[in-house]
């Protein structure tokens, strides 16, 4: 068997365990270290139950340990950029949720720390890697649809968040639409070159009491003349919606929900199946899977990761220009980066 | 424009006037004369305003009109044989309703007498000219699924029919069943030689009352060693059931029912759709409209008839099999058909 | 039986004809007179077999015959708004196709000379009456789905058209789009309050050559806040692509194309069936049928008619700012419509 | 967390190694240790990867091995019983792979010996745990379809097995369709009464060569007066073919295929979806993983099994049945199972 990749948790939440649980499926991988600012006797249960060996709150005792290769950054938005330059000057590895910040420039920043010290890093958009948008992609790339026209996303939610948690996402399309937004490039292949955005607080007027919106369209167009379009909603009744469609000069292909079973029942008032998956954790469990899976292949061989930094930077400018769009109730060009990063950290400043 | 077609309607019960109105949507179509033993104003009415002059009683003043080419023969099933005599005697060509009796010899006489007079005879097979299960033919006859091996049928009612109905049936394989035997003729394209039929009352003890059942699944094996299976209900809650799948060496065709539309809802209960087509009207309605082009087409170019009376006789044997099996409790091979005859004249004359 | 109304036609190309055929299944209805500026006898022979006494090239022949009830006027676009003045005066009842005009000012005079003459006036927005788009309405007003949020349309033809009718067609969104508004305001119930159209030139190079697009989104905001996005191409490789969705604080309600049939070939390639109804003669063919019979319905019994000349302006008026919005790169408001107006006959009156 | 439970397997070929791997995933679990005929280093290396500490080629030193709790029997067929009676004499919990045994006085035997010994015996019914058909399940059992009529089930495998399988493979009644006589079991709750078995050899002359067929279709007659109908097949060029229909005096519930992805192209060819998931281990990898689950479950918890001893035995009778049906040409009651016994005891012994 290959040499074991050594692998350090930061952060202990939902999304740190699951992934955590995930590795630990991979025979070459060993988790050595988890870090959490609350960390107490129940993570140390956790961890001693996965042979976890060291439970700390200090993620500098992951980043500075000489026998981990790799690190992955589960931690909240706002320590992602610090951690992930600690973990270049440190010479790991890392594997960091989205978005990486919510500032472009500071984002730039990471990401080019990374690329100085030469370690790989990969961002979390596990969508790419679920088997009904892989196969769209496929799809696209053998030529089944001919040259891309429309790309069309649709991304619902079950629930809307808890006012903490809306305080502090940046908004719809930093936070939930970003997924989307990496998702157009990764159908298409092609890089978005103007967004414009409409939104609405349709479900709940908490959205609004933050500036922020609970319903979203967006409009984008690539740059080899493709057009596209996005939706999101913050609370979809029938459960967590998440389909895409490319259409193109030789046809279209497109990816419906998963439902949790083929079951149908008729009777006198009609046909019923069961509602699609309930929310990320049921739909993209296989992806969550994948991803981590391949992360670790690419460290074991030195082949390109799935999902870059550059990813990362590219959908946060998509993300900040649909924001000043549904602002300034105008199309942005993304060409405007430099302009918008000054007005975007202008605006940040005053938020 | 082609000659004028005449036409005469024997029988102007509920399927004698969907035909009459189905054939003058066709321009080289002209209906002449309808007659019905109960023949009144309202018919009269009726006849008046589709342009048909002469309203009868009396079957033979159509029969006996030299101006009339063809005789649509939709009165009831003990009439069919006697006009169909009559109609060969005066060369009329003759397209008649399922089945032609409840008595295979009476059958093959009217059959034989039709091939002697060299008159068309068609028998109302409706469901081969159905848009879905055509294209299912067209498939096996292409060779999408490569060598039948194993023929489905699904065939099911919304709601029973009337006690009085049930009485003169002539039991749920002649009468209900004998359409799918026709279909399994139609789509492997090959021949029937054994069956083996399972009953019961399930729905409404009235169908014991007349030794009948409202249940019953039948297994059938084909002269090319295909294996069928065809099931039959006379209520299903959620309308009519109308479907059939042919399986083989390289794969499998299915067509499924017609819904009144595609639109579906997803709520917080599950995704519904409306149920099926509601009865035989609805679904068959355009193959209704065809079985009448075809017939009216082939008299008019001389083709061989779609459906043909041996069609009628083969599928009056698998039903009077099916019904032999059902009584004897035990798999019946066609190739008994005389020993079958001669048990069925006995059983009928006890009935 | 009701008495008869009697029916002129005014303009005699595929969609004059297939209004009469419909027509003539409706038996309280009468055509007596068809007119087309290219009347030949293969109008006189196509007159004479459905019984229709006067053809004639000259539309006023019809207008001022005084035993006429109702026109259909089925003639080029530029004729519509004369002749519906002309059919006012004249005291007739009017069905006239989309668009009335390619002019707003023009368009509200026609619909006010009908009201002031109090003639009902009916625009051929024949999508309302689809099996398909007609449940999703019920479901929106029985409430299955809760508040509108989001609505979609996705409108799709097979080919392009001619360049002939490209050039004056009147663009994508007067021409093609305009039914897609109409069925954003019906699906809805609510008005449009300002759009943003996005569009290119995808798939021939023909459409930029007069200014035109082949390929557009168009995002729209509703009065009642609910957002919606329409997408158009005008080459669908697999057929006409019609589909619907509105989604709410309830669920979501949507509407699949149809299929010629329900037959699924599967074999080791995979699972197939047949791509949907190739275009709107197929798809539409029982919406034009029923648009034609309630029509004839209203006039007989006095009811308001399903889709008004208001609803003409009111769609005209979105495909305007559509227009608009795509030539200056920003989203329209729907309440700079007298401001639209006067531009528009400025862009007008240079082209 | 609660005590753990030690489990030996035996028989380390496919279906043990995934047992194995899927109870590894339950953290009450500790395997110990694995016995195999053929075990060598690569089983070690397989074992020592797993931390299972015993290799060994003696199923007797796992049986008699005190520290385990429950053994999975995973050997071939024949090996069953005599595991079955020696672990309920060393008192060990067993879960055993289907059949029990080609003889059902055999079969019987072990089942008793595990009843009198009071350990709890499983028999490997995955299907029951599919989610598809658990959900038809619930259906039934909560009223969906009101008292079922008509059960349909129909399961065809991707390719068939090598010759040296087939040979002893026991025939398709009671190698392949005896996982569809539990399903009819489960499906219904009622009883098989009766049988009727067709076979044919369509697919390659080599079962015929070992009195096997590779086609069937048996149907069943139920104590609560429901009919039923199974149709096999060895080799589905579109892959592994698994689906069930309750049909009943409410309506019907039925399960479809389970595909790899959702995802769908639409082309000037038509629409296609890829086929169903290829084979078993595909289709069922969840509902291996629930059995086990379930399995260990009920022994810590001391609930019912979900999949007893006596299942295993009725599905063999009816298998025993359906193989004499085929035989005899004619239907079998399962109440003329004493003789059924005797008459395949004979036949037994002769083949």
């Amino acid at each position: 068997m290959a040499k074991k990749v050594t692998i350090g948790i930061i952060g202990a939440g939902r999304i740190g365990k699951i992934h955590a649980d995930n590795l630990l499926r991979l025979p070459q991988v060993q988790i050595t270290a988890v870090s959490d600012l609350f960390a107490g006797p129940e993570l140390i249960e956790w961890a001693s139950e996965r042979g976890i060996a060291k439970v700390t709150k200090d993620s500098s005792d992951i980043i500075n340990d000489p026998s981990i290769d790799a690190i992955f950054i589960c931690s909240s938005t706002d320590t992602h950029v610090p951690l992930i330059k600690e973990a270049a000057k440190a010479g790991k590895h890392v594997f960091c949720e989205k978005p990486l910040s919510m500032d472009i420039g500071r984002t730039e920043e990471a990401v080019q720390a990374a690329e100085e010290a030469g370690i790989k890093l990969q961002i979390g958009f596990n969508r790419r890697f679920d088997h009904n948008f892989k196969r769209v992609r496929e799809h696209v790339l053998i030529g089944s649809v001919g040259t891309p026209h429309i790309v069309k996303i649709t991304s619902r939610d079950p629930n809307p968040p808890h006012e903490d948690y809306i305080r502090v996402s940046g908004g719809i399309f930093m936070d939930m639409m970003i997924h989307d937004f990496d998702m157009a490039r990764y159908l298409t292949g092609s890089e978005v070159t103007e967004v414009y955005a409409q939104g609405g607080v349709l479900i709940d007027p908490v959205f609004g009491k933050y500036g922020d919106v609970d319903t979203a369209i967006v409009t984008l167009r690539f740059e080899n003349g493709a057009l596209g379009v996005i939706d999101n909603s913050r609370q979809a009744a029938y459960g967590y919606d998440q389909r895409v469609e490319v259409f193109g000069s030789k046809g279209s292909v497109a990816a419906g929900n998963d439902h949790p079973n083929t079951t149908e029942v008729s009777s006198a008032e009609g046909v019923t199946r069961d509602k699609p998956l309930h929310f990320f954790l049921e739909r993209y469990n296989e992806a969550y899977i994948d991803e981590t899976r391949q992360f670790i292949a690419c460290l074991a061989d030195g082949q390109p990761l799935p999902v870059t930094g550059e990813d990362g930077v590219k959908a946060e400018m998509i993300a900040l220009a649909a924001k000043l769009s549904h602002q300034l109730g105008r199309p942005i060009k993304l060409s405007e980066a430099a302009q918008l990063k000054r007005e975007a950290e202008g605006m940040e400043s005053h938020v």
